[in-house]
C-alpha cells in the first residue's frame, strides 16, 4: 500500500490520511471510508495492524476516491518525535570524498520543523551560500520499541519513502563547532514523500535504484545495495539509545554526486528544480525559491 | 508565576497544567478553575496572553488547589518540537577545558524523548561508561517566530526552568563521528523542571547562582553572568535557521565542574543523586538507576 497525507482543495477540513489506488492515481480518503480513522499518519500508525487492515479494506472497496486534481499531498508524516539521519552510509559516497568506511553508523538529526511536502518549495536561506542536495531512502517507524534486535527490526518499520536531506555545507562543515545540526535543519530542508510505501509492498528495499536530478540532469545515480548499514541495523542501533515510536523518520544516507564534492563545487540557486527518485517508492520534486 | 504540569494521584485523568501557589507549595489546577483551559503546557503556551491571564486569575482566586502530597510533577513541557542545546556557553567552562571562547553559539540537540520529570530517575545505559552531569538554565518559547531580533527576543520566551543536560562522554566525544547527538539523547537524559517560571517573574535571569550537587557535594557552582551568549542572543541566532514555536526548549550550556574534566574523571553510577539548582528558578533532583 501507498499511504499518504493530503488536503482536499477547498474543503477547509485539514489533513487526512489516504491510500493511493496506484502511484500517482486517486487517493482513498480513510476518514470518509471509516469515520473512526484518525486524520494524521502518526495516529494512524499508532493503531498498528488495525489501521493497516482498515486501509486495505478501503483500498479494496474502491470507494471514497479523491481525484488527484482535487488534492494536495502533504509529507507522509508530520511532526514526528524524531528525524534520525545517517551520515556516510553509502560505500560509493565514502569513496567520493576519500573517507574511510565507518565501522559504526554516524547518527545526527534534523528538527521535525524541516519537513516539507513532496512538491513544496525549498526555501534558500540567505544565511547559506552552499545549499546542496542529497537523495535518500527514508523509513518510518510503525511500532514502539527499545533495544530492538536486528531480526525483529523490520516488524517495527511501517514503510519507506523518499527524502531530500538538503544541506547547507558552510554551516555543516565549517561552522557551528562542526556539529551538523544547523546546516541540516533550516526550514524546508527535509522534503519527504510522496507516499509511505508499506514494508510488505517493497520486494527488496536494499536493491533499488536511487537518483537525484537537478534541472533534469542526473547528478546522483546509485543503488540502495551500496548502503553500509541497512534498515534492520539502523533500527537496532538507534534503539540502543532511544525508544523509537510510531512516526519516527529515518533518513538513511546519500550516494555520491552531491554538489560540494564536484570540481568545481555546485550549489543550489533560486529557480532550480530538484527531483529525488527511488525505484518502486516514488519521486519528489521541489523548486528552490 | 510558576507554571507546572502534573498528574493528580489516583484520578487517572492524565496530565494537567497548574500554577504553584509558591515554590514547593500547593498547585492550582487550571482546568478545574476553567474547563476551557488545555491539559498540556504546549497548548497552554499556544494560547498566549489569554492563557497567562487565566493562570493569573486562578492564582489570585486561591481556588482549585491540589495539595503537594496529592500530585506528581511532570516536566513543565513534554513533546516540544525542538530541544535546542548550546555547547561551550560559559566562560569559566571554556577555561576549564582550555578551549577558546566561541565566536558564535554552538548548537546541538536532544530528541524530546530524552525529557523526564524533575524528580524522576536517570536511567544509566549499559552502552556508556562515562555518564556525566551538566546543570543548565533552560528557557521555553512562548510565541512563534523566525528571524527574531535580539530586542524582541524576550517577548518570545515564556519562561525559565532548570535542566540537567546528562551526557555520555564516550559517545559524545569519541564515537559517532564526534557528532554529539547520541551521547546527549539517551532516554531520561534531559531532566527538566520543577516549574516554568514566567519571564516577568525573574528579576535578572543572567545573574543567578547555578549549582549542581552529586550526593550532596557541590560539583558545579557558578552564575548565569558567565554565559557567553545570553537568552536574547540565542533566540535571535537559532531563529535565523528555524521557525521557533511555543514549547520549544533551549538548554543554555553548563558551567565548569563536570565530571569528565576532573582529575581523575568522575562519572555517575547507580544510586547517585544529582541535584541541579538555580536561584529563583528552583531545583530538580534525580536518582541514577
Amino acid at each position: 500500500m501507498r499511504l499518504v497525507q493530503f488536503y482536499r482543495h477547498g474543503d477547509g477540513g485539514g489533513a487526512r490520511v489516504g491510500v493511493e489506488q496506484a502511484e500517482g492515481q486517486g487517493v482513498i480518503d480513510l476518514k470518509a471510508f471509516d469515520p473512526s480513522m484518525p486524520c494524521n499518519m502518526k495516529e494512524f500508525l499508532e493503531m498498528g495492524e488495525k489501521g493497516m487492515e482498515c486501509a486495505q479494506r478501503a483500498l479494496s472497496s474502491g470507494q471514497c476516491v479523491v481525484a488527484r486534481s482535487e488534492l494536495k499531498l502533504l509529507p507522509p508524516v508530520t511532526a514526528p518525535e524524531k528525524v534520525v539521519c545517517v551520515g556516510m552510509n553509502y560505500r560509493d559516497h565514502c569513496l567520493e570524498q576519500n573517507a574511510p568506511i565507518p565501522a559504526e553508523p554516524i547518527i545526527f538529526s534534523k528538527f521535525s520543523s524541516a519537513i516539507t511536502g513532496p512538491y513544496d518549495d525549498i526555501l534558500l536561506p540567505e544565511e547559506s551560500q552552499e545549499v546542496d542536495w542529497e537523495v535518500e531512502l527514508a523509513f518510518v517507524i510503525g511500532r514502539k520499541g527499545k533495544h530492538i534486535k536486528e531480526e525483529d527490526a523490520l516488524s517495527h518499520v511501517a514503510g519507506f519513502t523518499v527524502a531530500n536531506d538538503v544541506s547547507a555545507r558552510d554551516w555543516q562543515m565549517r561552522r557551528n563547532g562542526k556539529q551538523w545540526l544547523l546546516g541540516k535543519t533550516f526550514d524546508t530542508f527535509c522534503p519527504l514523500g510522496p507516499a509511505l510505501v508499506t514494508t510488505g509492498s517493497v520486494k527488496d528495499v536494499h536493491k533499488l535504484g536511487v537518483r537525484c536530478l537537478v534541472n533534469g540532469a542526473v547528478v546522483q545515480d546509485s543503488n540502495t545495495d551500496q548502503m553500509i548499514f541497512r534498515t534492520e541495523k539502523l533500527v537496532a542501533w538507534v534503539s540502543r539509545f532511544v525508544t523509537l515510536v510510531p512516526g519516527d523518520v529515518f533518513l538513511t544516507g546519500t550516494p555520491p554526486g552531491v554538489g560540494v564534492f564536484r570540481n568545481p563545487p555546485v550549489f543550489l540557486k533560486k529557480g532550480d528544480v530538484v527531483e529525488c527518485q527511488i525505484d518502486e517508492i516514488g519521486a519528489i520534486r521541489n523548486t528552490v525559491v
